[in-house]
């Protein structure tokens, strides 16, 4: 038997911090393969932008994780993956490129969930594409979708539990605590720190859907079946790039990474 | 007597759509003045990038003002102004350029107010612009400075009255609720939306100083002094810019400006 193997670095990207949780989940479902991340710090969020300037900026990103030399490139950011993929794989036809959402809708489908409500900034929701992908693999399922903006400032402001976030959630999520749906999936790179609040609002009743979790299987799977992960002695090493280092990124990084990134990078895009 | 002229327009920028405020209450005090509006929608919001990346982006905005042939040019942005004023002055000295600050600063004092709060996005509270005027005025003033980065995203989610703002409000002001100061400084383009809001919270007892009505009082004065004012029979005209149009835009910019703008022109910075 001849097993290949490949070496070089998986690359991930999101518009800011928030990918920093499918890092995470890749290096701990992974532990031999090396990453490098990118943050477009300078532009974040894209979740409120024209489709044209998201198409655009996820160009740039490709364009770097390319100029590394990544065997892989992982779209973190849901927003990309909704309105963006696509035109990423006609414009970079020999680039491996993955999003978040085929390995969240898949996971979603996994529990067995016959009604799931999909949550997500205001560009992922109006793209359709967490539905679409839904209906394209099960068109019975009861699929509702709500754009949740002040979540990512939530996040972002670390309040991810108490008073204000219930605030938050009655104001987006009120209907369904009285008829919850089977599953929950959790549409933004930023919501896994919702995870425990999300569950008790629902009352534990909800099965709650990571991107990230879904997404390191994704790659996994993606490696396995293409012969290139990467050999089992091989020594990882991770990069973090952003476009722009603003005061709080350790602060964030950490939030979102679970640790503080060894080093960080500024890139121009 | 020979009182001169200037029917050039006034160049107004901002981050983003907030700034409409000030272009509103610019056209409401000087009717006959033209008015060329500039977000910078691609890369909103300024507010937590660093200070290097609101140099630059600010640099840009300036550049497009000038290329519109503008006589004078406000930075409606308070992260701007507290940030990239001084870089701004030294790289174009020629520019006439005021910022939100100043204004926001000798209004506050004009009410005799002995303490002040100041509330803003992180960059502009942690600028400390706001607090170092109000001590060059009068060291002898109580100040507050409060960040408060929810507010923007809640002003843009339409979330201007209610529980979950009154829990916002909580989270950040709470114990400036039970001893109010004399004044609150309305550090943002987008916090006159919370005005009614604000005064019930603090049951009418403190004075909103609201930079965008100050903002267009400084302009006034500008103008006049330097006789920069359109002639009395000008017929002004209004045009709006951005660097990205996104989806929302007709609904946000409704919101800040208080009318739809005739046109809006997509521009590249």
């Amino acid at each position: 038997m001849n097993i290949r193997y490949d070496n070089r670095p998986i690359g991930i990207f999101d518009s800011g911090l928030g990918g920093l949780t499918i890092a995470r989940a890749v290096q701990e479902e992974l532990p031999g393969e090396s990453v490098i991340y990118l943050g477009d710090t300078a532009r974040v969020p894209y979740g409120d932008k024209s489709v044209d300037a998201i198409m655009s900026y996820a160009h740039d990103d490709v364009q770097f994780m390319l100029s590394k030399g990544v065997k892989l490139i992982v779209a973190a950011c849901n927003t990309v993956s909704a309105v963006a993929l696509e035109s990423l794989h006609r414009d970079f036809p020999d680039a491996a490129i993955i999003g978040v959402i085929e390995s969240g809708v898949k996971a979603a489908l996994s529990t067995g969930a016959r009604s799931i409500a999909v949550i997500g900034t205001r560009a992922t929701i109006n793209s359709d594409a967490y539905r679409r992908e839904l209906h394209r693999q099960d068109h019975s399922l009861k699929v509702d979708s709500i754009a949740c903006p002040l979540l990512v400032p939530l996040a972002e402001e670390g309040l991810t539990a108490g008073a204000v976030l219930n605030g938050v959630f009655d104001f987006y999520l009120k209907q369904y605590q009285a008829a919850p749906p089977d599953a929950l999936l959790l549409g933004c790179t930023h919501y896994p720190l919702f995870r425990n609040a999300l569950n008790e609002y629902f009352g534990g009743k909800v099965h709650l859907i990571d991107s990230a979790k879904a997404c390191a299987l994704a790659v996994r799977e993606y490696l396995t079946e293409n012969q290139k992960t990467a050999q089992p002695d091989n020594t990882p090493y991770h990069r973090y790039f952003v476009s722009d280092l603003a005061a709080e990124f350790n602060e964030h990084a950490t939030r979102f990474l679970g640790k503080l990134p060894a080093r960080v990078e500024k890139t121009v895009l």
